[in-house]
Order: C-alpha cells, then structure tokens, then sequence
C-alpha cells in the first residue's frame, strides 16, 4: 500500500465530437487532461452532461467486441419499440418521440450502461488494466458534440510516484497500434458468413493474451 | 482548467420517502445538502443504502421518457419471473419471493442500472446539465423510506468560484416548473391510442431545446 | 450532518481469486485494506482491472438472490449469441470468440453493471446498508485471477467518529455467520420442484427484517 497526503482539484470540461451510433475512445484526452493539471495521484470523476449517451470501459484490442456489444445492445432495447413484436408484426411504440425515433432508446440505453466514472489516477495517469479502454457510448443517430464534465482531486508531485509496470509499458507502446492493425486486417464481410473464418488478427490477438498473462520478472 | 485546494469532508444521511415503484428527482435534496455543508468546490459521492432501489441521472424536460423507461424495464425484467414464456404461459419462477414477487425483479433492476454516483460539485451546486436531473428509482412496489449516503470531498469558498452559465441559470430558473407545467398539460390517456397527439407540451419542448442548443453569447 | 478536514490518500491493489461464474463478496477485503490504511473517514474508489467481471451491491442474506440474478442475466444476456431464436433454432453468433463463447457475453455483461464504485467511509470502514454486501461478479466460465484497484481519500482519527448503530452491529455480528447458516440450510433440490418449499431459512429472514426494520431506541 501506498500512502500520499493530496489536497488539490482539478477541474475541466471536455468536448468530444462524436459521429453517431459507437464509441469513442477517450482515453487519450482523460490522461491529457490529468498531465495537464499537474496531479500525479488521485481520483478522477468523469461523466457526460448529456442523458443519451454513456460511459463504458471495455476490450481495447478486438474491435469486434465493440460490434457484438452494440449489436446485442440493438436487439434488447431495440429503436422501434419496447417489448415482444405482438401478432401485428410491431412493438409498444415509445411515447417519448419528439426528438426522433432513436431518442427514447438512447436515453434506456444510457440508463442501462456508467453513468458516472471514478477512476484512480497514479503517476500522473488513469490506472487502467491492459485490455481497458474508457469509451465515450454514443446513443444517439447523428453526430452529436458532448461535453464530459472531469473532476481530479489529489495531489501534485515533482516525480513518478509509481513505476511503469510491464502492463502499462505494453499499452503505452502498442494500444492505438493493435487497433489500427486489427482494424486493417479485419475483414467483417467474412464473418457475414455462419461461420466466420480464422484470420492473422487472431493470431495476433492470442499472442498479445499470451505475453500479458505471463508472470512479471 | 481551474485549479482548487480543498481538504474538508462533509457527511451526511438524506432520507426519501418513495410512493412506490417509480422516480423521484433528488437533485434539490442534493444541492441543499452541498449547500449546507459550505462547500463550493469538490465531489458528491452519494447512494442507497437499499438492494432495491437505484440511481439514474436522465431527461427532467418531459416526464414520457421516464414512463418509457419504466415500461421498457417491465418488458424485460418481469415481476412474474425470467426468461421466455414457456408452451404452459408462464416464465421460470423467480426462487427468491419470500418479501413478494415484485422483490427479486427490484434486486435485479438495481444491478443493471446506477447503484453509486459521483458528480462534480462547482459554484456550491451539482455540475449537470441542462436537461439532467438525478432520480431515485425505486423498483419495490409498496412505498419505502429510503437512505441516502452523501459524502463530500473538497474545499469551502467565501465566494461562487465558477459563473452560472447560461444552462444553469435556465436550470435554475425554470427546471422544476417546466416539469409541473409538462405534467399539467400532459394527457396520458391520448397515448393509450395508437400514434399519440401532437399536444402544446411539445411545442413548449421544441422551444427548450432550440435555447439551450442556441451558441452562448 | 458531520464535517471533517483530510488529505491523506492510500492506494493499492487487491487480488480475487474467482472459482467461475459467480459472486464473491468482497466487503471483508475492503475493509481489511481501509482498516490498514488507517483512514476513519473517506471515500473509497475501487475496480476491476479486467472487462469480463464487474461489480454490484446486492443483498447478503438469501443466496437465492444471487441465483436468480445469475439466473436472469444467462437468460438476457445468452452464452449462444445474441437477439431472439431464429427458424433454424440458433441465435446471432457473437463475431468476437476467439477466447471461447464465454467471453464476449461476459463483456456485455460487465458493460451492463457496475464497473466503478465509490463508497463512504465511515467510522473505519464501508458505510453500507445492513442487507447490503459488494460482490465481485465474475462472468468468465472458468476461474481467473483478478486484480481490484483500491484508491482511499480521506483523513486519519485516532478515534472512531461515527458511532456504530444498531444496524451495523448487527451486521458485524452476524453477516457472515448468516450467511453460512442459511447457505447450510438450503436445499437447492427442493427449489427445482414447482413451487419450492418452505424452510426455516425463511423464517429466519422474516425474523431478521423484523430485527432490522425495528426503529433504533
């Protein structure tokens, strides 16, 4: 255990522009903001000033996790109604549907999913495991711009109080690579098939899981 | 960025007296809480000391959203039990009934949405935005007398440290009225009909949302 | 209300070892790492390091809760693939099972409940409801090593400061002596007859929520 005596606040309003439906990783711009407030340990609290988007953490190596939790996420609150498709083929309408047929959804879906974060910040950066990413949830159909209100309480210090562990070397050097190389590589209209076909990025994918597992020296 | 150093905690115990399943908007039980603690600037961590009620921040403009949200939770967490209706009518009993059936759906209603909250305190009042308000959802149908843990964290000022915005001032302005003038003119029976009508509310909804999308000056 | 003044931080990382899906009750390990930082009055952030187990606070007197819950969650969201079961009889397979088809349903799992949490301590220890425990919810099939990042913000007293009330000397006493007495009287046969029986595990509750439910002297 590590002990610091921290009484400072850092506070800031960020402004994600997202490009509808799907996630936006803001990883980058929590740990920017946290460098650039000078605080090196702490507790991050962070949330959208908005009710139709939302916050999740979730695998930042395959992107097809973030395919299958949308699609799953379509079928259980699904845009055209709530409730089992009844003998004429629909859904209970939602009531609330003034602003568009994927409003009503999208405010369920922020209920559903973080609303608020609090996250621990050591050596001036989210503490994060290796396969975590904090992503914005965008609910809504269009682009939106959404501002996440970000609070950090702690305290500032000249040098890095907690050492790069192997985890965190392996994200710093290779997370926004992984995804840019699974995402090239990835072919979706072959897991169109029933199926699905065995690609380099799984192999790749299996190797990264076996470099992390492995015991620290 | 602004940047504060705050070192006082204050704690308290707010008690809500629910009607039954449904939401209660606790934003101003929060806000006089913070404001009788004397803290400007921090974070509010608070929750229900309870395993069948729960949090949720969402639209405090028109109260359809949470009756869609309501309706949509019924669909899909049902009192009468789990999973699909089976050839004999009925879906897997839930074994957990001892305090009534409408018990485990709240136990599970709890899980899947907010059961601790953190938010930015600023100017001596929650940071939301425009359209947001904190409710406690209580899932339990008979009324409850419900617990709220409130525990805040940072620095006390002599003066507002942050400017009320245009969002705020239209928040504080007309927030709790809007929502009695929506249910005023609200007729719920004209929904019970297939396609709704288009009623004054929404107008009145359209006109909020074109001033608070509207660029500050 | 109460107020206190503390900047002492205390950071660590606590290790679950998981037997499978499942729960693990987590409380006693938190309270153990509050009790060792030596800060009476905070708040505490904690997470899973890891995007297929997550968090929730449910009840600690009838493991039938637990069951139902694990219950419902198989039948929404399903190990098979996802939306409704199509004339071929199958599901929407999941695109992502490269670490076999247990795992992408865990991420959805872990997107739905609580990934962050911040309680209140108080007096040394969580501030919690008496039916209230925190559960390490492992969604993966087989059993994992899980790391918890633990982040304590508050102040040291050599004194305890909130009294203990009669609900948490109840707790202490007995929370998790009860919980083996009725996990030993269960019969988890009997429940899967229709109807299931009535055992003196449910008197035992009665008489415990009569306890807790009397109002303090």
């Amino acid at each position: 255990m590590q002990v610091f005596s921290g009484n400072v606040q850092a506070l800031d309003e960020l402004v994600v522009e997202t490009q509808g439906q799907g996630f936006t990783d803001i990883t980058p711009l929590l740990n920017a903001f946290i460098a650039k407030s000078g605080i090196s340990t702490g507790i991050l609290t962070f949330y959208a000033k908005h009710t139709s988007c939302s916050l999740t953490i979730n695998e930042n190596a395959d992107p097809r996790v973030l395919v299958d939790l949308a699609a799953w996420m379509e079928a259980v609150v699904p845009q055209d109604g709530h409730g089992p498709v009844t003998a004429n083929g629909q859904r209970h309408r939602y009531r609330h549907d003034d602003e568009g047929r994927d409003d009503m959804p999208a405010h369920i879906r922020t209920a559903l999913t973080a609303q608020t974060m609090t996250l621990s910040v050591q050596g001036g950066r989210l503490l994060l495991g290796i396969w975590q990413a904090v992503y914005l949830w965008e609910h809504r159909a269009m682009p939106h711009r959404r501002r996440i209100a970000c609070h950090l309480v702690g305290e500032r210090t000249t040098e890095r109080t907690v050492p790069a562990s192997q985890a965190n070397l392996l994200q710093r050097r290779n997370g926004r690579k992984l995804n840019e190389v699974v995402l090239s590589r990835h072919q979706p209209d072959a897991w169109a098939e029933d199926g699905g076909i065995e690609t380099d990025v799984d192999l790749l994918i299996d190797r990264l899981h076996e470099i992390a597992e492995a015991p620290p020296e």
